[in-house]
């Protein structure tokens, strides 16, 4: 039996108490009237938190990854350009999924822990104007940094599409899909919107809705394909797979308890602890890694201070205190660590404890 | 708020308390150390279940269907070929998601509710010796068959693997991996493991795993590529995805309370209710479709008596008693149902329960 864990790494973060409370709920059939009306309420509650109409919005039966999968599987066929910003090591991952899915892959680079720049995302679209889409990681949680994606709006006025990854930042900051021209959008469950891991929230445009039905041939994925995934989850309700009656209801009440809360009341939530703890870090040595101007409150990535191991510290913080904190990654692995606050973690007390813990073991 | 039901569809069955108790434990990071031991222990528990001492032995972040794709993604590659068993509705879904992945798809059939003759399938082998793999579902959840694979251990002798789907088969009825010279094996946790939905456990033999750390070019899948997951799950833990906590601390307590009553009573318990259940039925008018030779004990399908309407006989159990039954699929739809006893299902209560509420939908 293990201990309790404050996870202020960066995700899963701590769920909060009404998504545990209702996995414990009866399980019922993936096909039952009584669970396909809670699949519609998800339905419903994810389109306010993604700020969205679009019909077609639903949970992945798997995790974030798994949502970034679905979204360019059923999105690109093989050789398609698809034009990937890449910043840090989601995007990265991007570039992967959409190779192995037979795009051709055209990269926009900015350094690890700076932004990327929305004009040359797209300058890259208007020398292909040919490319199926363009993608970008919103919340980069390899090094905290927020990339500017409201401009790409523009890539409405073309053929391509524009596809986002908010696994970090949906109820986290601002994320406003029908607002920025989103065509497609997937999220996770463990992170700003406080359930357990296990579900990506999806949301497709009509016009990337439109692409899925009249694909050439059909994705490489069954598991992952959006188009069987809409026809299961919504009318006609065509068997697919036995969707987690346990993680909806968690999701369900996740959402529940952000909208209770109010969408603005959260992100500034998320805003204000962010702000106390990057406020005093450089004041116990902790360097700040992102430009003010691009910094996640949710996501702090912060460079160790001389004196403090990376793997014995985090180890002290987890064995005598009960904290996680994540280490870095890419050229900030050993170097700097990953501190999150989402979620129901999002709040002052870990502020607070994190900061104790710290000065315990900085002293 | 839902009510509970009596879980008697082809699946997920109720789970055991101890699984659902479990969810509600705190949740860890995915490389916390404390759970890397969970997940290290429900290694240890899947190769008692499968009956095999396979190193590369874990849980796929997905359903029953992921645990399928995984196999099938990983071990072909585009322009194998492949040849599949059909009687039934999951032996055309192991066709569709091996076409997908660029198989060349050889399809030994029988016709619906009836048994594949393993003969056909070494045969189909013989006449295509370049097959990378014959795959076969073991227990067709679509009409109660179970099919004879242990001569297809002769496989061992070619160079084709011989992989399995023991999505309804595993914790209901001997599964034998080793003793099969089973290659590949698959299951999910909703069926007669007694763990909630969300889960594939997945499994492979060296020659397998070789045949997945030697492919020619990566999945077509990220999310789904077996040789990424081991990576993951085992040394050296390199990062892939966010695995659910909750889903498997439900799936380590599930299996703990398989293993603690014994696999061998298991699989008595199984045996036991689904022969009393096929006792009686018939009796009240619902024919037996599976012929006995090959009739699964823990999902029965049954043509419905005259007179009993499917779509609202199953509605009257379900709103009236809080039972569920499953209806059936392909050309058993709207004349047949399947009814399944397993995991914490699989207990005379549930015969009784149905039985009565069965006579009185009669009467």
């Amino acid at each position: 039996m293990h201990p309790e864990r404050l996870l202020l790494g960066p995700g899963p973060s701590n769920p909060y108490p009404e998504a545990m409370e209702a996995m414990v709920r009866p399980v019922l059939g993936h096909l039952d009237p009584d669970l396909l009306s809670v699949t519609r309420e998800i339905g419903d509650r994810l389109r306010q938190v993604f700020r969205t109409t679009n019909r077609l919005t639903l949970p992945v039966s798997g995790t974030g990854s798994a949502g970034m999968e679905a979204c360019l599987v059923s999105l690109l066929e093989p050789g398609d350009v698809a034009i990937v910003g890449v910043n840090g090591y989601f995007g990265e991952r991007l570039c992967e999924v959409a190779r192995r899915a037979g795009a051709d892959v055209k990269r926009v680079e900015a350094p690890w822990g700076s932004a990327l720049d929305p004009e040359a995302l797209l300058a890259a679209q208007r020398r292909h104007p040919e490319a199926r889409l363009v993608a970008v990681v919103h919340a980069e949680t390899s090094t905290g940094v927020r990339n500017e994606v409201a401009p790409l709006l523009a890539l409405q006025e073309t053929d391509t599409l524009f596809l986002l990854d908010a696994v970090t930042s949906l109820g986290g900051i601002p994320v406003e899909v029908d607002g920025w021209g989103v065509d497609a959008c997937y999220s996770a469950t463990q992170k700003c919107l406080g359930a357990p891991p296990g579900l990506a929230p999806v949301t497709l445009s009509e016009r990337a809705a439109a692409r899925v039905a009249g694909r050439s041939s059909p994705p490489a994925s069954f598991y992952l394909d959006l188009g069987l995934l809409d026809a299961y989850l919504h009318d006609p309700h065509r068997y697919h797979h036995t969707i987690s009656a346990s993680l909806l209801y968690a999701l369900h009440a996740g959402l529940g308890r952000v909208l209770g809360e109010g969408l603005k009341s959260v992100w500034d939530r998320h805003t204000r602890v962010g702000e106390q703890l990057q406020g005093v870090l450089p004041g116990i040595g902790f360097e700040l890694l992102a430009a003010e101007s691009h910094r996640l409150p949710q996501l702090t990535t912060a460079r160790l201070p001389a004196g403090v191991d990376d793997a014995a510290g985090r180890k002290v913080l987890r064995e005598e205190f009960g904290i996680e904190v994540g280490g870095g990654l890419g050229p900030f692995a050993g170097k700097a660590w990953r501190i999150g606050l989402m979620g129901h973690a999002a709040r002052e007390r870990s502020v607070v404890t994190l900061l104790g813990a710290l000065t315990v073991l900085g002293g």
